[in-house]
Order: C-alpha cells, then structure tokens, then sequence
C-alpha cells in the first residue's frame, strides 16, 4: 500500500512538471498562477508531498485542463 | 478562495456519499472497502475533510470507477 502510495505521488509530480514545462512555465511563474510557494511546487514535482483535492484543483486550473483531465492523463501513464 | 474550498469538499462528499448508497453500502463495509475508519468517511461525506489525492484514489477504487471518472462526476454536478 505505501508502495502505491508513494507511486500515486511521484507519477503525479511527474505528470505536472511535465504539463507546466510544457507550457514553458517556470516553476515560479506557475507556483504564482497556483498561489503556492515554488518550493512546495518543488516538492510536488518530485512526489514528495500528500496533496489535498484542492490543490490539484489549483494544479489543474493553472495548467488549463479540468482535475478529472489530469487524472486521465495521470492514469494513461500508469497503465503504461 | 475559502468558500471554494469548502465547496469542493462538500460536493465531493455529497457525491461520494451518493455513489455509495447506489451501490447499497454502509458506511461501514464502505470504510472497510476502503481501509479507512466509518467516522473518517462520514467527515468526508460531510465536506468536514481535506482530503489527500490517496485517500480519493482509494474511495473510487471501492465505488469501482476510475479516480478521473468521480472528478468528472463531480464537474458536472459543479456546472448545475
């Protein structure tokens, strides 16, 4: 279970640094469009934080695509 | 911000405590399913809990549905 746990939120990470680098947005510009600290958007990135449904709400508005958007792209990686 | 945030939550358990009844589980074989205690899914239906991205993975795999499926669910009811 921790095993999956702690893969749910480094795939999550990997998914939005690869999303925001897509949208040639620094780690900065985007912690602001979010209304995070960049360094907790660091963290994020990595898979190092639990996040809350809200702030992968704040994520997904940001990165222009619904929460439920995010969570299919993050589940066709996992498939993978 | 803070109305909003309560909001998510409220609507997310109203939907999850919907989802649950329709599949004719308690709250406590719902718990049970999910790993997690009876008191903590009925914060959760109540919109009382800020839940993490885990603990919504692990509601929508005991409601049989995929986690981008019950984000869906949930910006439909938010658009009405």
């Amino acid at each position: 279970m921790e095993k999956n746990k702690q893969s749910l939120a480094i795939q999550f990470g990997r998914l939005v640094r690869r999303l925001r680098v897509a949208l040639a947005l620094s780690q900065e510009d985007f912690a602001d469009l979010c209304g995070l600290h960049r360094t907790y958007i660091g963290a994020i990135e990595r898979g190092e934080k639990t996040i809350s449904i809200e702030t992968a709400s704040k994520l997904a508005k940001a990165l222009h695509i619904p929460l439920s958007e995010l969570f299919l792209l993050l589940e066709k990686e996992r498939e993978n």
